[in-house]
């Protein structure tokens, strides 16, 4: 099955906004075994869009639009698919419903242009919303299929991983994929694959890897593809078993679980609370941890201290310390730790300090270098690392090496 | 003059890249008064290539393709080229040269994929790499214009300044198009339109308007197009200040400035330092404040206290506040910023405690409820807002809301 997806939106094409939605998509179509075979991005008028979609419908068996549907008055593609199938609009009660359910609770008044939005063109399939009021939707036409949703990403995914993606993993022409992904920290993409580099080339022939580097981290995605669900599936795990045994110090876990996941499960599970001390992270560690449902269970807080008279108030870091070695050395983030474990009462803290740029950098500790220290009482472990030269790059990329510090240090402690 | 932007790659494609060569394109040819009116990334095979190359030339005068022209790529975009022109191939010496010049010196010997290399489409006008071997090309077909250039995105970025830009800037028939954004917070897309229909209604010809929403923020981004560049900057100019008069209350700035860059603003300018006390928002708010170079100028630190035992130790939010109202109420985060001042010893505070979700909802707190309070000595205000379902969007919105609240009270201070 052959997908394109056409975006419409000029803050893309004027280069305003940069568009990540597609990649998403991308990836979760190939995920289910379809070719994303083109891409296309039109500006918010009738006839470009009328055209994009006869093109892409040319290219492919389904297409999927973005944007474009918003309650205000640049909203034109569901005229342009309307146009394009050449049919009339309609109401739709379900869709006002979900509208009100939304608006009612907040004490929002109804506009007219609410109850625009549930005018759509005719023979369509409504795919819910959970996330918005402007709704996904689905025609069949000539053996091929439409799909538009509202270009604001978490909309768009809601309404493709809960209506989109489970209609179209059921077709019928479906060659078997399986994937599965395993997710490593604290080593590059060209080490790992010298690393495994021989049992990469023994892989049977419906085997295949992908290297994905994030920050920090490197994701490997095994795919088998063929007709033989059973036998597939077993060569996947085999290979699977093989590459993790390997790089077995390497591996935090599997199938796009993230460290903070990782890390979380295995405080839970040892009954041990955590927190953080970061200066150049600025919150941001903090944010990875407490953005997954549950955190409470074993995070308790953190001392964000970006100056030094709060290095000194909150966590105790002597003055002595901060003149001889700098905010930025190993010796300040040790006392942070230190500091941390008595001020938030917990069994492990992180402490982070660094250049974190694109100014304040010198010869001996230039942007991107980053102090963190981990550990409980008594135990603290130390490390410099050099990022890059990107401000947010550099806060991402140092709290990712700090929760694989964390998580290396709560494993072990189990073991001692 | 329009534009298309053809991009070759599968790795755009499968979602492994994100595109960020077109956007960078978009803004130098908008800025150059050339509507980009589409855009299209096609996989790195003959056929897609040409059909994209027909379909771009038809919906404008200019197609700029990128990618699919490094030595270890199959150089199947410029046999696509020579195939719709219904041309060969020539030897270009000049071309020769360039990649002898740049290897040479670096004793890297010479192969036959770079003597490949200097093969190019007939009827080609070359455009010098400064930055590499391929070089960009240029073609004139039919009144209109074909340009290939390498993917790497600095290649690419010297070809289009150096050569291509300065030939598109002498065009004769150039046309304007200046763009301006008004950027806010504190009212939804819907209610703004409302709030300024008639002004918009009443737009002359030239100007268009494009509502861009975000978490508790939205863009609105008007366009002027036209021939007299002098009279459509006094129409754009005023119709931003007729718009910008009637929602002053909801305008933090202009042209992508975020929430967090308008606070640092008026705090470096006045003065004045802050601190967040935070629970729900888990050190996003934070976070964001530190993610813009400079932060440390104004921003001192923060108490992330997600257990209720850190609010009361760190805070001094009281245990009576605590089990009258619980941790999510309008009198606990009042605490909390009074704890926040005292401890970070700053000028103003922030505080956050809710409901993040998707777990720990009740009838009289459902998921998405945020209490947030804002304030500096003696006066603050407090605010009870209902998010969405969603944790990540629930922190993202609640983290906007309070820097919105925020920059209002640090605006309001000067005047009192």
């Amino acid at each position: 099955m052959k997908a394109t997806i056409l975006t419409i939106g000029d803050e893309i094409l004027i280069g305003q906004i940069i568009d990540t939605n597609a990649a998403w998509m991308s990836q979760k179509l190939t995920a289910l075994g379809i070719s994303v075979v083109e891409r296309v991005t039109v500006s918010d008028e009738h006839k470009p869009i009328v055209d994009a979609i006869r093109y892409c419908l040319g290219q492919s068996d389904i297409v999927l639009m973005t944007g474009g549907l918003g309650p205000t008055k640049d909203d034109i593609t569901k005229v342009a698919i309307a146009d394009y199938l050449g049919v009339g609009m309609e109401f739709h009660e379900e869709v006002f419903e979900n509208i009100k359910k939304i608006f009612i609770p907040r004490n929002i008044p109804l506009s007219d242009a609410h109850k625009d939005q549930c005018y759509l063109p005719e023979k369509v399939e409504v795919l819910k919303n959970s996330m918005g009021t402007a709704p996904g939707m689905l025609w069949q036409h000539e053996g091929k299929q439409i799909v538009s949703m509202p270009g604001v990403p978490y909309e768009m995914k809601a309404i493709m991983s809960e209506q989109l993606l489970p209609r179209l993993a059921q077709r019928p022409d479906r060659k078997v994929i399986l994937h599965k992904t395993i997710m490593t920290a604290g080593m590059g993409e060209s080490s790992i694959a010298d690393e495994i580099e021989d049992i990469v080339d023994g892989f049977d022939k419906e085997l295949s890897i992908a290297y994905l580097p994030g920050l920090a981290q490197v994701r490997l995605r095994i795919t088998a593809k063929g007709d033989d669900e059973s036998l597939l599936q077993s060569k996947l795990d085999q290979a699977i078993t093989r590459v993790s045994e390997r790089i077995s110090d390497l591996v935090y876990g599997y199938d796009e679980i993230s460290l903070q996941e990782a890390l979380q499960q295995i405080c839970i599970d040892r009954g041990l609370t955590v927190g953080t001390a970061e200066s150049c992270t600025g919150g941001y560690l903090s944010h990875l941890m407490t953005s997954i449902s549950g955190s409470s269970a074993y995070y308790q807080g953190s001392a964000i201290t970006y100056s030094n008279a709060l290095k000194q108030k909150m966590l105790g870091v002597k003055e002595d310390t901060l003149k001889a070695y700098g905010a930025v050395s190993e010796q300040v983030v040790k006392e942070m730790v230190e500091g941390a474990i008595q001020l938030l009462g917990v069994d492990f803290a992180v402490a982070t300090s660094g250049v974190a740029g694109p100014t304040g950098g010198t010869e001996a500790k230039p942007v991107g270098t980053v102090c963190i220290a981990v550990g409980s009482h008594g135990v603290i472990e130390t490390r410099t690392i050099l990022a890059s030269k990107d401000r947010s790059k550099n806060i991402a990329y140092a709290s990712n090496q700090a929760l694989n510090m964390l998580r290396k240090c709560v494993l072990q402690a189990k073991i001692s």
